[in-house]
């Protein structure tokens, strides 16, 4: 067995955060004491702190704070949804049904927003280089695909027509706040510029959805394309608690797909 | 197969829910449209409307908001938070990441408040038939560990000595709202009274601890135990996506519980 | 922070096992090196040395095999299978398609094995204070349904009409196994003295179903009820596996319940 | 809402499979009824039958037992064992800490046999080009490192020097097999080229992992990559469920990585 002579040292560093502080009676996040965090930040400077390390300002506190409202729910025909009020019906914990939501929130279902913010900040690097925007658009556009095939994250939506109503209040509110000087405002120009090329390419309109809108206040943030998954998570476990919820009130047992009238199809093999 | 002649009326209604109405271009939250609620909805406002289906008071939501920051974290050595930040080293994605923290937060880590509630609205329910406030919690917290075991929900705690920060803080928030006339009142006087009982039992302090006082509030907003179970995992999940992607940054591949120097002990069987 | 002087004694005994010893170039799971089970014992006799400590005989083995194989699949009007199909169109891992349907198995989906080992050690309890059988049954039966309401684990089936097709086979192995003496076969005989008294109280039958049967193997085998759930859910694994692996081969993106065309119904809230 | 005039058959299809067939009283896995199954089939031949949709021969169902057997476990110190361990003494139940295990399997942590199959049917894919075995080797190496990273899935252990013991038990089983005519030992020939390239190399042996060698049986098996991984998933689920059945026995509550006097080391922010 290996050991180190310097008083387990090694061992409490093999846990090395930079994100809470505790000693018996004080907890501190991010250096600030918690009972002074606790009725004094909102939920979201809270979010912002843990997750990002610092406060937002009022104007990035209240971005964030509408992205995170925007997006709770889906309805039932979302699989983390279905899956989670299904999970509710088979006899484990509520916090297991969440979990039952939020774990099939990957790279399909959940990682929209996540890839929206890489687009827009892949755009953003070459004008950073001197690219002109339509130029750089068509780039970055032409480069997702080669590489992630023909959706574009972020635009267009299966159900939502003609449009996603989030996207547009989204937009307007960034727009509010780079007018007032809070954020700068670069993103909702890039996420326009994706829009109105999408637009030409199709030759009819291909509308921002809620993740392009989500990821345009997430980039103004600065936030790391992984972390806008998180706060998507964050967001979707509300709606996913409260769809759990409601179908531990309404009751049922090893709740399926569909009335359990309709079996599936049966393919038979093929051949003798 | 069987078959319904209902125009597929029966497939509808077999996810039957009031939280969201959805059509092409409209999603309405509880009955309220999306894009008003974005930007004038605050987070924690918009978390009860999902699960509770009304929108909170002004002073309902401050504490609410309280108790979702009180809670987000409690460090690495919270297994939630030891197990999300060692799935973050797995090549997993951070949904499943922040899952597998939710995932633990069972009836013995993450269900202390939900049973706290549980403790308090027995001692009301007593109250509401005539028991005076000291027999009755007498009679409740008897009846409890006769059920459960040693354990008071809420009280006490294994680390925070003399006591939990958070919880003094959160009393008189709800102190606060209880002069302002926002909430009752009834169970921060019943949570104390549970603290004096408890007091007097152990001959030394056995002070409320972040449960006992989170569900004092949950308590006040009417939220059913299951329900403070949920919002809990709402908080705690911020703390999670902050571990995990810390973790995330700090790199290593599959992190063990220990510096892999340390081997565990391995028990001989018994006998030959 | 404290350090104990033992040369970290103390971390290595907090992850105490007697299932696996290691060390650089050696394995040994309960005290025998991998290389020498490897080749040598069969996957259920390697199930239960792991679990259980000690290698099955043959006759053991056998039926705990049939009890794996028999438990494997149940369609996907199962939640547990539906769950992982949504969950393998959502962009995770196979790995975690597999944990979403392995985390729905819970007390009402999964647990109806492991409920039914604890009907049957109860008979078994009664019968060893002198109890006839019949009285012994009708006995645990009577508590069991008071505690936790009409449903009696393991008999009786919603679908499978006249009876579930797996639980006689099963029961022949294990009165196979009795006649050989490789089993006593006690639990067989309690399992029919549960299924008689039903039918008669019923007047009509209410054949043992395959939780009844897997039970009754794996209390033949002196496996803790806890264990049964864990052994079923070995099982059902290898269907989830098969449905997540089938609906990753057929495609599909983020796939709900039902087909999409099928929205679900709406709830107005109640009054004006 | 949109309903199709065919009786159902729209919500039937949408949950299409090849693999169960069901009516009330018959079940049948792959067209063959489970009660002949039962008692006829191994596991491991059930296994495949499921996934895979036949019935192997009784030489590469050996090997697959064999492959099954070999990867249970590797101790408390691997994160998908630790983790499942914290959650049975969280309050969960035994299928959801078994899921937590199973979840944290991810690219990194349970992905190296799923690569090392990619890596051979490249190889096998050169071969077929015409290309010598010592050129393919090369080459397919180079490109995996340029695409992925340093790492070769399935050769060198962090932990087993000099080997791991269980790669040269399987590798010989393989050539059994092969000798027997059972399979052709195609991979084992380009699994022992990867390695003598590794060795040649470095300057010193990097033998075959576990991963290695799983990976030669399931490409020999002709599985495909990600069902590889779901084999290795269903291999590890029993030590998790062991060693999580240990620990509940144990029990504990709450428990944390390292014994609880070992608090972590918080890093204070840079800076004023």
């Amino acid at each position: 067995m290996n050991t180190r002579d310097n008083g387990g040292r090694d061992v409490a560093d093999w846990w090395k955060t930079a994100i809470i502080d505790m000693q018996p009676g004080r907890i501190a996040i991010r250096g600030r004491e918690i009972q002074d965090l606790i009725g004094t930040l909102s939920f979201p400077q809270m979010i912002w702190l843990s997750v990002m390390g610092r406060v937002p300002s009022d104007g990035e506190a209240a971005l964030l704070e509408a992205a995170l409202v925007a997006a709770v729910d889906h309805g039932p025909q979302a699989p983390s949804i279905a899956a989670a009020r299904m999970a509710a019906t088979c006899g484990v914990g509520l916090n297991n049904a969440m979990a039952t939501g939020l774990n099939m929130l990957g790279d399909v279902h959940g990682g929209a927003g996540e890839q929206a913010v890489m687009v827009y900040t892949r755009i953003a690097d070459e004008l950073d280089r001197g690219t002109a925007l339509e130029a750089a658009t068509g780039r970055v556009l032409d480069e997702w695909r080669a590489k992630h095939g023909k959706f574009i994250p972020g635009f267009g939506h299966r159900f939502h027509k003609p449009e996603d109503p989030r996207a547009p209040r989204l937009l307007g509110l960034v727009d509010e706040q780079a007018a007032a000087g809070t954020v700068k405002g670069r993103f909702a120009h890039i996420g326009r510029a994706v829009q109105t090329h999408l637009n030409a390419e199709r030759g009819k309109p291909v509308p921002m959805n809620i993740d392009g809108a989500t990821a345009v206040i997430f980039a103004e943030l600065g936030c790391p394309p992984p972390v806008a998954r998180g706060l998507f998570c964050l967001s979707r476990s509300v709606g996913i608690l409260a769809h759990a919820w409601e179908q531990t009130e309404q009751g049922g047992r090893n709740k399926g797909p569909t009335p359990p009238g309709y079996r599936w199809t049966f393919e038979e093999p093929q051949g003798g």
